[in-house]
């Protein structure tokens, strides 16, 4: 018996199949998203757009599915008579406007060219100011909206970015009956449903970006959207009212869209959550278990049992009961820019071409912590957690006329890692059990270099998750749960997860400078970040130098 | 009759030949000194540490006057036995160690190979340490002595690099008979002085660097160099006991050296000044007056009537009866680094060659101020005014993924006019009057871009000065006052010196802007840099986006 796992990343989709046994990957294939640039579009005039095309969604699938069909089917025994549940995870908040067919706007011819007709991919920060809005008033009405997301509404989130385009764009707000979050609109159009009010919504990406849960009686009510914007009020009976664990199914597989990938109709669909939820559980999340999932950004992923009470940690984004796993609270928190931004420095402000990272990862590898001198803040696409501010940017101190392309670039690395350092320590000072660290991603799995830095600077082992593709291998072990091919997700985990041999020890030697360029790390970043406002950043400069000599 | 201005500069000795009717400059050559690199000696494992060989003065003396001298023969009516004086100028502080016969040691072969006995270049800031040290002791036991000199003494400076000496190569030390001031030594070695203590000194180098002033009779007494180090105590007999300023002359040119460069034997030789300082003649400086010169770094130099009182000024580092002009105080400020960070952006960053430096000023003409959202601190070499201070290092904020190389470049250029506006700033507050600034410098002529935003960031009309040479220019003008061409200074400076036609006129709609970012620099600047140990910088980074759209 076999799952399909379809994993829609930021630049492009894959599919995998999975065996429910074992966790044996059988057939994988890549589809990148063919509009934009590397499939975003872009807006010259404005750095926080970024929005996708629905129709690429659609292409990549059937290319995917088939294409990983057709490798499993060199393996003996398999065909795809034999796959019993597909699942998908997607980026998010990543928000489609639709019509009231459940047909995105943007694949009408009218408003096809239209940016603000298209998915708003996770990464649009557009909506900043809708965000500090909404922070604000619902600092005011509804505080309880916010406690559980680190009181600051996000700019990449749902309402923020509805709002956002009932500013700037009316028609097209008008024009969207509903509006669906990318992870449950695919599930969706497998499943053949037609009408945005019969759309299974997931409780992950509802409780964690649209204010959605059972304490207020699911989404927030008409009386505050109204205070942010009438439009968002009445738009509320055209969402939901119920968002859905994944004890629950997104609807069975359509014959139309079994013809076109090859699979039986019928199949049973998991219910659709975020990349990195499903890249938890295919990293064999658990209580004690943080997952990190390094790419272009990280997302943080951790669970508590639902029979604890966790309470509200400033600046943690994300505290959802079911959002991961049913039965437990999902934790989620989060880098804004990682990969990002190393690629901002090669390959924007150094004019390199991609071919530059191994050698400057060479000459990175050679330099000792804090030889450089150098101290940097990652926020070069603002921060997440634990500031939630959008509104930040990148800062690189220390500089001298001697100071090279390589050293600011293992400060950038460190710098992200001293915010992977920040997370860690704000959930475990709010009593989040943290002792084991799994990592998943590309660079995780490809850049040694870093994963060292990151086990110096947070003092925690790096394990590295066993497979490549842990997104679509979670999504398929919750198809396999829901097929029933297993009784609960820890034994699924238990049989079709599994770690790398590779594991990154912290070397106290490291680990004693880092703790200093922490130390520092921390001034700049409570005095810029606004957590210290009245900051003494007299002795930064030298103490850096001192760590040099 | 015709004076010769022979300019020392950082990498390279300039000559020239110039009319003294008219300031007309009928030759000039320029040496590049064959050392190290670009004619510095440096050390990879110590940045501050940058030296230079004494034997390339002397390659580069001949070789630069034979040819100015071979080029003005071209003009109609000129001939060497017209030269009626000639004037010499340096980089400072810069001592050497001389042997008891006026040598110096490096070229003696015993020691022809130690960096430690050679010229201790104007930018060498090895002796950080004892700078520190001896600001801590003067503030103690002698506050006098560091009171016209911002109440710091500098790394750069004559007694921090001899103490370091000491501290670091006593050998060295103890082979020394005495130190001199390149300035002043190149003077003593073209009048055949072969006694270090029969080298005139000039006010110039004395009163700025070494503690020197007529208050305290002259160089630091005994018991106050004891405190730093016994050894400098001890050194103080062979040192001097008398400077002079322009009014003064070094010598005579010797039979030896007038036989070397093909001039008449017995020309009288201007006292040695710093390169800036003549270089402010050069640039017709008077009272109301500051002069600009923009080059690696930038050096400031003002004169206010020695009838006057100049009250002490925090973080100027110099304030020097007779320094430049005799009859009026000299005032020095400076940047410790302008032109010596873009090409480290752009060469050791980005890895450019030369060739991009114009490509770039292209694109950072299109750039609106403010437009990128970036600030920078200049401080790459650490800050000379009004922080005085070379222990701090650079800095760079607002970068998003989507910041460019050239908008950083921009950002650095912006830093640097921002310094030169915290100079007059300074000056101003402290009443030196100061209605005209003249810029001299190739920074000054080749980037009329950098002079705009200098304009603008400043607010004061940024002249530049008539010679290409302005510091050999100098040179000659002292040479022909002391040679009798002109009764004096201010009538020398009417007939020989002069201003280019362009001029920089502040644009109000870019002020306005400068004047914002300029305030969010001084947040960022007073907090780096000591002077606000209270800091709020939470509003810096949303400041300068709010700037950007």
């Amino acid at each position: 018996m076999y799952t399909l796992g379809i994993d829609y990343g930021t630049n492009s989709v894959r599919a995998l199949v999975v065996r429910c046994a074992d966790g044996a990957e059988l057939g994988t294939a890549v589809v990148n998203y063919p509009s934009g640039t590397q499939g975003i579009l872009l807006d010259p005039r404005d750095h926080h757009l970024a929005r996708q095309h629905p129709g690429d969604y659609l292409f990549g699938l059937e290319k995917s599915v088939r294409g990983a069909l057709a490798q499993a089917k060199k393996t003996r025994g398999f065909d795809a008579t034999k796959v019993i549940g597909l699942g998908v995870d997607t980026t998010g908040s990543s928000p489609i406007p639709v019509d009231a067919h459940n047909v995105p706007l943007a694949l009408n011819p009218k408003w096809r060219k239209n940016l603000h007709a298209q998915c708003w991919l996770w990464k649009d920060h557009t909506g900043w100011r809708e965000a500090a809005q909404i922070t604000a008033l619902a600092a005011q009405h509804r505080p309880q909206f916010i406690a559980k997301c680190g009181n600051a509404y996000s700019s990449e989130w749902f309402w923020s970015k509805l709002w956002h385009c009932h500013t700037v764009a009316p028609k097209v707000f008008a024009a969207a009956y509903s509006w669906v979050e990318l992870c449950d609109w695919l599930p969706s159009v497998l499943a053949g449903v037609t009408d945005p009010r019969r759309v299974k919504r997931g409780i992950c990406a509802a409780g964690h970006k649209a204010l959605y849960s059972d304490d207020w009686g699911g989404l927030p009510d008409k009386e505050f959207l109204a205070l942010l914007d009438p439009a968002l009020a009445d738009l509320r009976d055209r969402l939901y009212t119920q968002a859905h664990d994944a004890n629950e199914s997104a609807g069975r597989l359509s014959a139309a869209w079994a013809a076109k990938l090859g699979l039986p109709a019928g199949l049973p669909i998991a219910i659709g959550e975020f990349d990195v939820h499903y890249g938890a559980i295919g990293c064999g999340v658990a209580e004690g278990t943080l997952v990190k999932v390094i790419g272009t950004s990280t997302c943080d992923c951790g669970v508590v049992s639902a029979s604890k009470t966790v309470p509200d940690i400033p600046g943690i984004c994300g505290i959802v009961p079911g959002a991961i796993l049913p039965g437990f609270y999902g934790i989620e928190a989060g880098q804004s820019a990682v990969g990002d931004i190393f690629k901002w420095w090669i390959e924007t402000v150094c004019e390199g071409d991609a071919a530059r990272h191994p050698r400057l990862t060479k000459e990175v590898a050679k330099q000792r912590p804090g030889q450089a001198g150098l101290l940097a803040l990652d926020w070069q696409n603002g921060n997440r957690t634990i500031l939630v501010d959008p509104l930040l940017t990148g800062l690189i101190l220390g500089c001298t006329l001697h100071t090279t392309q390589a050293e600011i670039y293992r400060a950038l690395i460190e710098a992200t890692a001293f915010g992977a350092r920040a997370i860690i320590e704000r959930l475990r000072e709010y009593g989040v059990p943290l002792d084991r660290v799994v990592c998943a991603g590309g660079i995780a799995e490809k850049n040694p270099l870093l994963m060292q830095i990151y086990a110096d600077v947070t003092g925690c082992t790096m394990l590295v998750s066993g497979s490549s593709q842990a997104c679509a291998l979670g999504a398929a072990v919750s198809a396999a749960v829901l097929a029933g091919a297993h009784p609960d997700f820890p034994t699924a985990q238990k049989k079709m997860t599994s770690l790398k041999k590779i594991a990154y020890q912290p070397k106290p030697a490291a680990q004693k400078t880092y703790n200093q360029l922490y130390a520092l790390y921390r001034q700049v970043h409570d005095s810029f970040g606004g957590l210290n406002k009245s900051a003494d950043l007299s002795r930064v400069m030298k103490d850096l130098l001192a760590l040099k000599n």
